[in-house]
């Protein structure tokens, strides 16, 4: 994969965000030694690189009653040495969709002779595992993991952990384009390849996201991609009094980190998972707040945006959805500690402007879980170790 | 990559068309010992023989007034290790897209370091090369290459052959996802290292081609594709008194082949091109007409047909660039020595019942063009020599 390199690097405390990099090639061939100039503007990585990057990398598709052909396609363009690990919360009641997700991966894994896990949110196995680690945030009142992508996500970051990988990335299950999934962990092996940090974190800026209505249209920025984006930027403008535009990827669905870094991160519910993100590495470690995790400030943590060849063609799930995702992402920004009274008016303008919220009504405070770091994950580990040939898709030989 | 084996072989004298392969996994990791049982029904071709094979391929882009954002995207998606050929018929008046072409080309090749050469149909140069290499079958009352995707074709292989490469492989300039376009290259290198004989071609079958009218739906089968193949496979049961569905890729133009078979196949102009292929092997080696070519027929034709992960998703021409593409197609498979009257019969009902001929209205017969071997190809190479390096982008160090 040849990537150019980042051309500047916004530095925020111990926090250092490079700007958006193009992906240039997908596949730059065999290793070669590169001449020095060839080197200045774009990056090769070799496949060796990005391989030994995979083999310790768990790739997480979070899926709920996704059609089944988009969920199988997705899992044949993850490369060979990841880990699959698949988080269902779809349907178990009339259809056990479930289980033909699982037939699914099980078909697909003995074919290709590659391991697997996939797990259900509601698996009362999983909370009881939650519960021995001392993490029950996730639970409900019936004593389940609650609904919502986040949840299934940090449910994946311990599968990870478990399976000793250093590295977890996301990729939803309703990409039409198995090439596409192919490429979005090749970014993030070539992000991780490049950085200098053990708390980094890649995330993916697509080329294209097309519109279907009639004909086809290539829209670069999504209208919630492009609202989360500005209030991110006007919050890290107001912090350094330079304004800049350096977050591209406020939304980014598929973006991946190190479990070092997954691990000490506090995570909002629902679709505010992503844009906080960010807001937790900006609190963290901006330098503005107190640093609670020496370790971590010491290395700094990195942050890639990754801009991929190909688009992004996906299922539409239509504008309920698209609001139902701009508001607890805004309100994850709105009520950060760092966000100031310009960057609380910005949001307010536009989720009004946008008919998201009424005058005078209040942003909903996102619920933030603890970091994964306050969980006893030995503890977690040792419970689900009798139970996980149950969630393993190959039989023992 | 990760392909099926052929379970079944149809053998049609010294014709091997092998039934359609399915991409299993679109990266399958790092080399590794397979053990015996996980060989029989799944092949994995290991990345170090895909890019032996790419290493020895040119990969050729027919363009016409593409969309220049469509054909940076397919440049893209195709390997590093491949020579790409631009073989342009675009307007060269009033705005001059072959420039706009070379100068993406150009500007891609720079900060990828690779090699490519663009070409123009029209261009006086190659037919002056053309003449002097007494193959001037190509060219048109004014002395220039005339009009045709097949011309373009034609002119790329003898490109090819003048870099010394072994295979040769088209892709169309209007395709969406350079993720695709990886997939085709892989495809193309995968069928020859497993193809036994120097002679083989390797012909594409999409996964889907979605239509896009108000939302999206994943078509299987083009109607000039099923017609096509329909055909094709009656020509064959008839031949052979078995009845067969074997070919699944009559309208392939996603297809590579040797550059050996390549020298030694007739073509027919324009979108007969590609049945004509086929026909042109079954003619040449199906053992019924005398065969012309020992030496080919000694090591047996392969075809190999794969069908990719990904969908194919492109620019729309609409429904008469379809019936454009079925009548030519039928053509060439009816003027056939080999066609017999059944199918004969087949060919004329399906094209009434589709409205692509009148009652009484007698079928154009295809143009050939002879086999590339009856031309001077060192004639040819000399001429171009001294021209070569105003189509190559990469400027001499």
């Amino acid at each position: 994969m040849r990537i150019e390199r980042p051309r500047y690097t916004e530095r925020f405390g111990a926090v250092r965000i490079n700007e958006m990099q193009k992906v240039l090639e997908l596949d730059s061939g065999r290793a070669r030694e590169m001449r020095t100039y060839e080197d200045i503007s774009a990056q090769k990585i070799e496949e060796d690189a990005i391989k030994d990057v995979e083999e310790k990398m768990a790739i997480v598709i979070p899926t709920k009653d996704e059609k089944l052909k988009l969920f199988e396609g997705v899992i044949s363009g993850v490369p060979h040495e990841c880990l699959i690990i698949v988080v269902s919360n779809s349907e178990r009641g009339r259809v056990d969709r479930f289980m033909m997700e699982k037939g699914t991966l099980n078909q697909f894994c003995q074919f290709t002779q590659r391991q697997a896990f996939i797990i259900h949110q509601k698996d009362p196995v999983l909370a009881q595992a939650l519960t021995e680690a001392g993490y029950t945030d996730l639970l409900d009142e019936h004593e389940r993991v609650r609904d919502g992508k986040a949840e299934g996500m940090i449910l994946a970051m311990l599968m990870a952990t478990m399976a000793k990988k250093k590295h977890i990335g996301f990729i939803d299950a309703d990409n039409y384009f198995p090439g596409a999934v192919w490429e979005y962990v090749k970014c993030y092996a070539a992000g991780f390849s490049m950085a200098q940090s053990p708390y980094a974190m890649v995330r993916i800026l697509w080329h294209y996201k097309p519109k279907i209505s009639g004909g086809i249209y290539f829209k670069k920025w999504g209208r919630v991609s492009e609202t989360t984006n500005k209030c991110l930027n006007s919050l890290i403008s107001a912090q350094t009094g330079f304004e800049t535009d350096i977050i591209r990827t406020g939304n980014a669905g598929e973006h991946a980190m190190t479990l070092k870094l997954a691990q000490i991160l506090p995570y909002a519910s629902g679709y505010a998972v992503e844009p906080q993100e960010l807001m937790s590495i900006l609190e963290g470690f901006g330098g503005v707040l107190p640093m609670e995790q020496p370790t971590a400030a010491k290395h700094g943590i990195e942050v890639f945006q990754i801009e991929t060849r190909n688009p992004h063609l996906h299922e539409e799930k239509g504008v309920e959805h698209l609001e139902e995702m701009l508001l607890p992402g805004l309100g994850s920004i709105y009520y950060s500690p760092l966000c100031q009274e310009e960057t609380k008016q910005l949001i307010i303008d536009q989720l009004l402007s946008q008919n998201a919220i009424k005058p005078n009504e209040e942003l909903p405070k996102p619920h933030l879980s603890p970091p994964l770091k306050e969980a006893d994950l030995k503890k977690f580990a040792t419970f689900m170790e009798e139970h996980l040939e149950s969630y393993s898709v190959l039989e023992k030989e």
